[in-house]
């Protein structure tokens, strides 16, 4: 996977590839900065009557419904059905599925009447996503890896999708193979937008190759490394610094710092 | 208040209060990681189909009207009958109040229709929330401190809510009781979202006390302290790494600096 | 021109112009803190039931397209009707024109209704304004710098307006004379908002002299000064340092560093 991961992010950063991201109002700065930093080249549009149009030209489309008006979600389904139409790979972040109706019956639309090839949440938001009663303490820190595995496993077979379930481990299958990354560090939960980012960085992935499982496994890691770099040079200071030198990592990693930290393993 | 404030301050960071915002297009990121950084938990939620059950389940309401629109307010009104229903208090932000007549007429409605714990504003804000012709020079920087005294006593009684008003000297005041909070720095008024993110944090610090008085004058004392020792780190830097050094602070800053550094004084 | 551009910079932040922006979701906090960092007064109001009364309060009115929905562009026209009734400068930055048919006849729409002093854009984007096809590698890499100067001029004599055409070299041109402007830096295109505040920067010029095509050169050149200066400072750190640096120096520079590192040339 080193070279597969490092092939990728080149590509990403040669390619430039255009990323259309209808995403929530808290991390548009945040995602277009990162997108920025690995290379890609960020789009927003949120209009109904343009957003079918960028969708077309573009190289993935990120939905995430965070901050969803019924406005946007119209506009969502436009940009959908555009991207679905062109081949354009369709990235859902199911943000806070389950906290209320509206999103969770939102996300189900979504994923019923669009066909797409990735989502990416975690446990919470995936086991939502297919009215599962997992018992969460937290989120997911006291359920036991097996439990997660089968979890993100049943989901990507009954939304016939990849899914991509972060946590202390990440989990990417597409319901027969499965990825476990190791990479990553607790400080990317203390800032906002990191999970969105992390779609749409799976998203600029994704663009580069027909295998998309393994982009999205790709995606993971190179992000959790470049996390593990932002700390290393954050040293005391909190997680204002740690937003900086994270932005700084995406964009200044080496292909050797990507081999010597890579930490993915095919599991299934 | 020392112990007071840190017992509050350990509270929020413990207990990770879900904080529901309704706020303005500028300040969402910084905001979120604001809350982020005292261990509180944001969400930002829009959508009338889900404001209602999102302050439901929330144990603050942050109601700011920086960027509000027609869609906005009518979001604010089902999200503030939501929490007053269920016992979650309401902060309100009114941003730019005086500023047009839309605005104006929007703060008092809300003042009107919902009850509200707090309005943390500035002098002139709240000074055009009950129509006082108050004589301002750059905002509050001329005007004596007894006459702001009294301004922010006769609001806190008029509107039955307890009054936070910042500017040089903080004035926290519920109509009798009255705190001077001396702590902060100029730096917060050359970053944008620093007075939006404050309702945020004292949002956090409300829902951690019956007693909403204390809990507001500790918030403003934690938040003041938090950029002096910003200031301390930031040297001869400019606004922008203050931003980053600021937010480092609401993460790392200790009890013993709060005990060190607090300047609350009870006058009335 | 290096007092001139002294001048401008210090009237902008002793006079702390009120600058009223309707701008994209992604940029509104980049934007605001960037011009507190100059000394001027950032506003951000959408809603059409107050857009008319904050822009004729203000000193000069920004019009950016970059996320434009119908009821933004709503707001638009009624924003700009007032600052065109009370004689207050308009800049529109037409993001992404030429990418959707919607942008494209919405910048046209906003030219044809408006009178708008300056337009603030890349090479591409100023030539889909006035339908030129103009091969373009990468927007304007390749491009010969007598060519974009025919366009710029040509762009303004058609819209009647200034031309901000900003590239490796930046072009300000009212049709008759010409600045070219050699400042600024490359890290610039790997911050997102970095040409919306620009835009923002320009207005703010123009709000503080008759001479507008002057005013915009001089907030051109001290821009990509302070891009300059902060990659100094910025040393190996990437695009996140960057941010903050820039907005540290856009508030710190002093008029020895403008007047020493100045590169404007009026070569018509």
């Amino acid at each position: 996977m080193e070279s597969k991961t490092v092939e990728l992010r080149n590509l990403v950063k040669n390619n430039s590839p255009l990323v259309h991201n209808i995403t929530n109002v808290v991390v548009t700065n945040f995602t277009a900065n990162g997108l920025y930093a690995i290379g890609a080249s960020p789009v927003m549009a949120y209009a109904k009557e343009e957003v079918g149009d960028m969708a077309s030209i573009s190289q993935a489309l990120v939905l995430n419904i965070g901050t969803l008006t019924s406005t946007e979600v119209e506009a969502m389904f436009i940009a959908g059905e555009s991207a679905n139409k062109h081949g354009v790979p369709i990235i859902l972040d199911p943000v806070g599925v389950g906290a209320t109706p509206y999103r969770t019956q939102t996300a189900k639309e979504l994923l019923n009447r669009l066909s797409i090839q990735v989502v990416r949440g975690n446990a919470a938001e995936i086991a939502n996503l297919i009215d599962e009663q997992v018992q969460m303490h937290g989120v997911d820190s006291k359920v036991e890896i097996n439990n997660l595995a089968d979890l993100a496993k049943k989901a990507a077979n009954k939304l016939n999708t990849i899914i991509v379930m972060t946590g202390k481990t990440d989990l990417i299958t597409n319901g027969e193979i499965l990825f476990e990354v190791r990479n990553g560090h607790p400080m990317l939960t203390k800032v906002t937008g990191t999970g969105c980012l992390l779609s749409s960085v799976v998203a600029a992935f994704c663009s580069q190759s027909d295998d998309k499982t393994t982009a999205c496994a790709a995606a993971v890691s190179f992000y959790g490394i470049a996390a593990e770099k932002a700390i290393e040079v954050n040293q005391s200071k909190g997680p204002g610094h740690f937003q900086m030198n994270f932005i700084d990592q995406l964009y200044n990693i080496t292909d050797e710092t990507i081999v010597n930290n890579i930490k993915i393993k095919q599991t299934q």
